[in-house]
């Protein structure tokens, strides 16, 4: 077997835009650049890329094309008070990237800190468009697919050929956001297309789980409320991880959310990082961030039957009900339509509390463990460089 | 609202290949041209290209990129004795990749003619590339896809803008049967990755359905065995429905092949073709079309465990298994892996007279109802045309 190249952020192929190529600062729309970098099965990582954002070209046969072999992340980039551009735990994402890609028999080993220069560089030629204000963000997708042909039966799972690339948007989510802001999201619960089931892909980050349910969407609803299994089972709601909050009987108030272990739900990097927070702040560990977390909570990991949801609307039990992720953050759920009969769901200032928490910690406001990640400046320009087919070549 | 336009097969805009592009006939290879159709949310059906295979550009965020917005059929050209190409029940694909098209909120109407018309037009430029052999053909594969940016909540599920292009390649799945021919296949039976479940897309052509899976491969097998629920049904192998031949309590040969109640399993083309082969043969209503199909038959289609395959190969009750579909038409399974076991499965003749049936008529050497097509001839320089960007638009 030949030896595989590794992914190397260096040296990179710097394409840049033409001076006369300018979005104006803060504007809703697409980052300018993307990064790319080609795989092969017999050589492994190509040469990765920054060049001006682009169309891409596969051959009609590709795997993505046809059989939906493509796995993607959705990460963001902050800017904070000094004017630093900011990750938030980017090596969550990129671990759960190759988990993902394993999934669908794309490349899954890379060094996360050689991706994190080479993202990092991107982001940084993009520092104008990163807005400043709270809440605000470019919004980060990276892409995992197949480029080879994948068409007959192959002889085992694994793709030839792939391309992992980089594009950036202003502000996705930030709109999502805004249209619940104060009176939280209006959900349908759906239990004719089911979004996910155990032995599937649900917990993995596949395109597949997105496009093959966005029929369910309802007009009047923000998002679906996914449903599984005999007993209406709630798993996500559109992309993100749902919660809801609830008086125990021992006078607790719970923070529950689905497990892991049935591998339904995507295992969110929000979603982690909230069950760290509540965690942390419930043992006594370290103190909630933000002043007026209760003390007396506990995060539990469950199934939440529906029937649940509907009891603790009418007992009182239910105090409250959010969606997590990186989209939106953390997001109130005011409304859930359900077998034709529509239940409001109780606001709870513990909602609002976790989001600002989040958003604070993102854009290093807050100070939390490693979680934040700072990205250093670049000179485009200053490094060896020398012109390769009027391409510049950093070392 | 706008009016759509419809999908129309003229005018043609039709791009020849030069004429030093030559691919040898018979050759394992792709079709060396393409059919086009764009589509879009606002103006309908837009022009019908044919033009040389080609690679085709996607924005960075479109939707069969990111959320895999794909479906796609599998449609086989065959070459006659008197030289005549033919296609096998092409309506019936074409409505099922109307069926899958909405299901991803991509467009599923048009008339079927018009489309017939276009595919005769691209598959009578590869007369040549059709082989004429038995068992052979020119495979098609139509492929219709969301083009169009798919990334934040849409306000509703529909594609704005999607593409449905075909291209062919000669003799796929020959390659899989004649691994098997004498021998039958060898079958992995799976139940750590679950293919499809109730609610879910299993009854679609989507591409999702696909890659998916692909990773379950096991070296040594052609395939894997799909089950699913407590029981461990079988549902499908690989991309092929799946048959047993049993004899019953009451010394009827059955033929079972899963129900499509729960929406687990494609509505195979070749399926439905066997089924009303052995049912009319059965029921009096014509006799099979080749001699030697047993005359005490009947079709039954349900739920399928593996236990009882597996008490069938100790009994004796199992009297052979097979999978269908366009790929391979029909081909026999000979042992199935499961739980670390190893099961043979008996051979059984009716399989090969199936098989032999189902070319026989896809081949037009058997008559059967109309269920094959004989594509006209059709001289591309001789309509209405002229230069249109250095393109032929044919009226």
């Amino acid at each position: 077997m030949t030896t595989q190249a590794p992914l190397k952020a260096s040296p990179l192929y710097f394409s840049p835009i033409s001076p006369s190529h300018n979005v104006a600062p803060g504007k809703e729309g697409y980052g300018r650049y993307m990064l790319t970098i080609p795989w092969s099965r017999t050589s492994g990582w190509g040469q990765a890329k920054i060049s001006p954002r682009a169309d891409l070209s596969f051959d009609p046969l590709a795997g993505v094309l046809q059989y939906a072999t493509t796995c993607f992340e959705g990460m963001k980039c902050y800017k904070d008070e000094a004017g630093d551009l900011r990750l938030f735990r980017p090596n969550l994402n990129f671990d759960r990237l190759k988990r993902s890609g394993a999934r669908l028999g794309l490349p899954a080993e890379w060094d996360n800190a050689e991706l994190l220069d080479l993202f990092s560089k991107l982001l940084y030629l993009e520092t104008d468009l990163v807005p400043q204000a709270d809440g605000q963000n470019l919004y980060i997708r990276p892409t995992l697919l197949e480029t080879s042909e994948s068409f007959g039966i192959k002889e085992d799972a694994f793709a030839s050929e792939a391309l992992l690339y980089v594009v950036t948007s202003v502000n996705l989510g930030a709109g999502l956001y805004a249209s619940a802001e104060g009176k939280g999201l209006r959900l349908d619960a759906c239990s004719e297309f089911i979004r996910a089931w155990p032995g599937g892909t649900g917990s993995y980050k596949l395109g597949a789980n997105y496009g093959t349910v966005s029929v369910a969407k309802k007009p009047g609803f923000a998002m679906s409320l996914w449903l599984h299994g005999a007993e209406d089972f709630v798993s996500e709601a559109g992309a993100m991880n749902i919660w809801i909050i609830k008086e125990a009987k021992d006078g607790v108030l719970e923070f529950v959310t689905m497990s892991l272990d049935n591998g339904i739900v995507l295992p969110g990097v929000t979603r982690a990082s909230i069950i760290q927070l509540l965690e942390d702040h419930a043992s006594g560990k370290a103190e909630f961030p933000l002043p007026g977390m209760p003390k007396n909570i506990r995060v539990v990991q469950r199934d939440i039957p529906m029937a649940e949801i509907v009891e603790g609307t009418k007992d009182g039990s239910l105090k409250g009900m959010f969606g997590c992720g990186t989209g939106v953050v953390v997001v109130q759920v005011a409304e859930i339509q359900y077998k034709n009969e529509l239940y409001q769901i109780p606001a709870n200032p513990a909602i609002k509390l976790l989001r600002d928490t989040m958003t604070a910690v993102q854009r290093g406001a807050i100070a939390h463990e490693d979680w934040s990640y700072v990205i250093p400046a670049w000179e485009a320009g200053s490094a060896q460089e020398h012109d390769v087919d009027g391409q510049k070549v950093v070392a």
